[in-house]
């Protein structure tokens, strides 16, 4: 790789990517450009915008945005349609966010003639491969810096004193270590490393920072409810919002009757396991609700297909293939099985739990007529089902023919 | 098919299959052996003995066994190692029962020398498929009698007409007709049909027999310790208990804290879709414990494939096809992956939740040395993950090329 | 079912179709409209018309049609799209049919305000339940009637006897019976039954009706080249061709080479196995030629799932869900693929094999550059290999220190 | 990576991997053991030792085996049993053998104290992961060396010239550079670079090794019958054969006939495309064959499951996880499946095509009784149909009524 001549950065404006910033100005001799996103982390982005300057970055090459709705609609919403869940439990918050911040890098490059882009994840972790599979499928040609693979800062006492070298200020509560790294989005907060790494020892309550713990929740239940468009929620209790506000206000919702709260151990992509404590309050309440309201407009075999898929489009997600041809396969199919995903479902939040307990839609295939123990009018003859079983049957008496002659 | 001379009815004592009795012996002129099974459905037996002789069986036509530990080690278990659910809820707790039952029939036919057997599912639901499916695959010549699909006792007044004129007893709470319809055995209890037969009508709360409400569940949490060996649980707070007994346990656990209600729409394999209110107390438990051992001791790669099969395991189990080829090569994979998951697992019950919230194996495949943030003395080589990233992205980058050239 | 007062009956103009025509006149007194397609099965229509006519239907009720080109261009090339083969070699060729027939059957009844279609397939076979399945999703309310499963004509004496006393004129060759049954459409030939019964004995050459055998095929190769665009062959030689017009020439090709022969054994959906020989000679070319463009212009991933998902869609197919929305959503997969299936494949046809031997396009994904032995003047660093492996083997190796452990 | 002390080569005898052999002691001045193996690569074994013991390999450190009858028993035939395809058409005859090769390696690395393993596979194929996955999954802390990776020899004059400083003599007829590469065993012979690399053209004759020009090949057809037990084949007309002898015999039919013969494009697993020419005379027989018995002894659930299955099976080998869990999952459901696979089937071999034309089993599942055309005695009620028909399209029903209401 020939060196880079000008490197777009996810900048946070935290003590970390301060230091990246400045190692790139001083290992490559590069022109940094920042770029600073709202993803619904929870942070002000002025600060980072100060900070920037403040080390020498020019404002035409200060990039911030807010892309909270684009983060819901384009990314967060089309993953909810598949029911997404990876190793039967984790809803892909931190995963699913890589992918947009890429395509943001590589299009700030295309804008600014920027030939790589860099970031601030580690060599150990799935975000590297998220950041750089998406960067790579998006343009082919990028140069992407992973200071953290590549550096000889290999200890926070390193790190601080680089900082220091290069008057990068240090926030008093950054001197000592953090106690667990933390990403965060608006979909989710996810924990990690150093305390929780034993996971035989229970996640300590302080881990916690976007839930209270059910034990203090609320000891009344709440009622929502949820409106429905092709598979993408529109409502709250009737109130029609765009999507990142209406994640925010289930979130808000999640977050106050401790609800999305997770821990486990996962298999990473690059190969070993590693223990998280995430938050997910309002994606939780989503999942639950959206399934409700399959339950009564997606057909059975519609159905079963997707969730026979889904294990498949999590994996690629998870493993940051989110620009490749398969998953927009996968995608075009799950998106052709919500086309009537559309009605509205009531949930019950609790002490940590989000619970379908009603559904309804003009396109419901529920048929009451059909299913009743009452008189059903000849809707549905229960001979029918002697010929249904009799020829589903055929292959096993075979089978069982078959196994007595062998004997 | 010529008339059955000798018929097993899977007979409960209750009014139903009692009218069933009466009629297999007056439409068909045969005798009729009856069988009585503890599930576990928390009935006691002896009446459906006394009540068989008073319809006229002769002692040693009256069948009355205690099946609950094959039950659970036989057909509960293999079904949790694959942590089966069928449309992303529902834990199967009927479907799993029915070949059991079946099975016993067919055995008890062959014992006695009869050559049909009798149930007393309907012609709408899937149990008369999950009975007859299983009974044609143990025995291809036997003849299936499923009166409710034959007779013309369509009403409740024509069935309850019938009773009289046979002298069947009639206890006073069936004279009127129950508000829904209940199926129960160790591993839940399901409700539906009429005062649930409304979706969007949440399910009124004398519906739930075996949970207490989670707001009536205790306001402190309790923490157990569960223990597995290749698979299957074995133990409870270090205390060895056998299949049945240790579910039977998990039920007081989850019954207790209100844990394992499930209200939902699922779709039917006779094709219409029905409502059911499901309390599986200690499955619940133990599909939260068992995600959690297989967490620390399963490889990635033999999770991944299991997810993806257990849609399909999971749909032939409530399809009927548990004695069928391909469930049991099915299940070859599935037991081949739980060859390691050996260890504990904690779980916090609290107020409708089970949450694994800590696992330990000697078995485990976590490795803190590769994980770790600090100084893993060289387990792990993070300039490795550039190469990786690198052969992962290339296709992408091929197609990202090509995509530019096509413009 | 009410009884039917106007039906709309799939009608070939043969003996068989004739006689259903007159016993639903005097069976059910309703009227009949006949429907008669050229789907390619290389028969005049005319005469059907007038033996319509004959047998007293109105003109205005004869419906005859040449629906080759829909046929070919909306229901076999999407299904060759996903390189569709029903356990592991049949080409599907009547199962692609039957839906295209229902559905102008139920066109028609809209039209012609008929409440019923009649088909004259029998009730051991597949064709009746594509036919129906067909039918039913595409008018929820239609009623089917399927001769065959109904009537006490079950033997060929009775046929004729009722054929003779119906004024039905009897065609000299049909008075014996037939050795085998035939189907035959555009894209295929099938035969089966009777003298094909013992799926031991070799099937006797007569059978075969569509292309040489290899053995007198030309003993010298000929080859052809096939031009796609986005998945579907459009030209032969360069020279560009409507879909039926197409397929028509590649049966030409491959019937003249004795191409596209197969005897197999089947497993049917109702649930026994049966014996077929199968002619699909142009369908064999297809499949191999779409394979070998595949192979440069679409990416691995795409193709890996394609072919994972394919057994699921011929399933489909061959069960008669085409328009199910399972196999809707597996279309919009497989149809995602093909965007940039676009070039050309050079075929060599010769005795009976049909083999890709060149491949080229615009598209192409294949880079000489990346693949070489020779320089690749660094589009590749075989050292990013060394991390990529090391990575994909974490996983095993923590599972080999796991089992060194272990013992 | 420490250096190595002592390494086990996978060695030849041939040019290339003696000069590895010579560059390992001189680059790691490591002691070398050589491993060098029959796997039916028809090559003499005897001129490997010589040259081993002149380039000063010890006596007790060369190692030569005879392992083609484990690489046919424990390997090919498990394959075959789940008719394995890469892409459709690749038979993964170079893939199946590298597992093998490296547990030897791993195998005499322990017999003799050795704590590195080496192989001559290039960098940007596919065979270096096969290699080195296998390794690593049976000894996690073993070394690999892969030379093509690390060394500087990067051009043909180069490595000649290495050769004459080592005194590593040159056959005459590798002076020049090969026209193309050529990997070969008892299964296959694959051919690739060079004057393959342009996919549209077609491959000279003389690439082709293994089988004759169809053209060529006798103008009579040939018939054999091939015995199958439990899924694999175990005797030929009659005769039973060791898996080894076997193969051989295969390979002699298919040869003969100019059976197996195949060109394609593939996508490898480090991300580029490649073309290859690959014979696999004994192999595609055996696939046909094996469909053929399947056909009649397997359940329709079994096989259909099995088929979907096989593309993950197929491209688990293809990438080298041969020793993994997944792929032994997936072997366990398949062996499950091959239980009653036995029987015979015959085979006709007719310029370049291997059809299968009858098929016997004590096993069988065709009923001539259920299929037939005839009168079935009541095998088979007609009526059933219906029912079965009706219940599957109850769902397709109510989309249809909902589409109905939508509009």
């Amino acid at each position: 790789m020939s060196a880079p001549k000008k490197v777009v950065l996810a900048y946070s404006g935290g003590l970390d990517t301060s230091i990246i910033l400045k190692w790139l100005q001083t290992e490559y001799g590069c022109e940094v450009v920042t770029f600073t996103a709202d993803l619904g982390q929870g942070e002000e982005l002025e600060p980072a915008r100060k900070k920037a300057e403040m080390l020498g970055i020019k404002p035409e090459n200060i990039h911030i945005e807010d892309i909270r709705e684009e983060f819901v609609s384009d990314f967060v919403f089309p993953m909810f349609r598949a029911n997404a869940v990876y190793e039967g439990l984790y809803l892909l918050g931190t995963s699913i966010a890589r992918p947009l911040i890429s395509k943001r890098l590589i299009e700030i490059a295309a804008e600014t003639g920027a030939d790589a882009v860099a970031h601030g994840a580690t060599g150990k972790g799935n975000d590297q491969v998220r950041f750089e599979l998406a960067a790579y499928a998006l343009n082919p040609d990028i140069k992407v810096i992973a200071p953290w693979r590549e550096w000889d800062l290999t200890s926070r006492t390193k790190l601080l004193a680089f900082a220091e070298e290069n008057q990068i200020p240090i926030a008093k509560d950054k001197r000592g270590e953090a106690p667990f790294s933390v990403d965060a989005n608006l979909l989710h907060t996810s924990s990690e490393g150093k305390v929780l790494e034993d996971p035989a020892e229970m996640a300590p309550d302080y881990v916690y920072q976007r839930t209270v713990h059910p034990e203090d929740a609320p000891d009344q239940a709440e009622y929502i409810e949820i409106g429905f468009e092709k598979g993408d929620p529109v409502s709250i209790n009737g109130e029609a919002m765009s999507p990142a506000t209406l994640l925010t206000a289930l979130n808000d919702y999640g977050g106050r009757h401790g609800i999305g709260r997770l821990d486990l151990v996962e298999g990473r992509f690059v190969g070993m396991k590693s223990r998280g404590i995430y938050e997910t309050p309002g994606g939780t309440i989503l999942l639950e609700a959206h399934r409700g309201i399959e339950s009564i407009t997606m057909d059975r075999g519609a159905m079963h297909l997707k969730d026979q898929l889904m294990p498949q489009y999590a994996e690629l997600i998870y493993n940051g293939f989110w620009f490749s041809p398969e998953r927009e396969m996968l995608q075009a199919a799950i998106d052709h099985s919500q086309e009537h995903v559309t009605g509205s479902v009531r949930i019950r939040l609790y002490k940590g739990m989000a619970s379908c307990v009603g559904r309804k839609s003009d396109l419901s295939l529920y048929s009451e007529e059909h299913v009743t123990f009452e008189d059903d009018a000849g809707a549905y003859d229960q001979k029918d089902a002697a010929g249904f079983i009799k020829l589903n049957a055929l292959r096993l008496r075979l089978l069982a023919m078959r196994d007595r002659r062998g004997r």
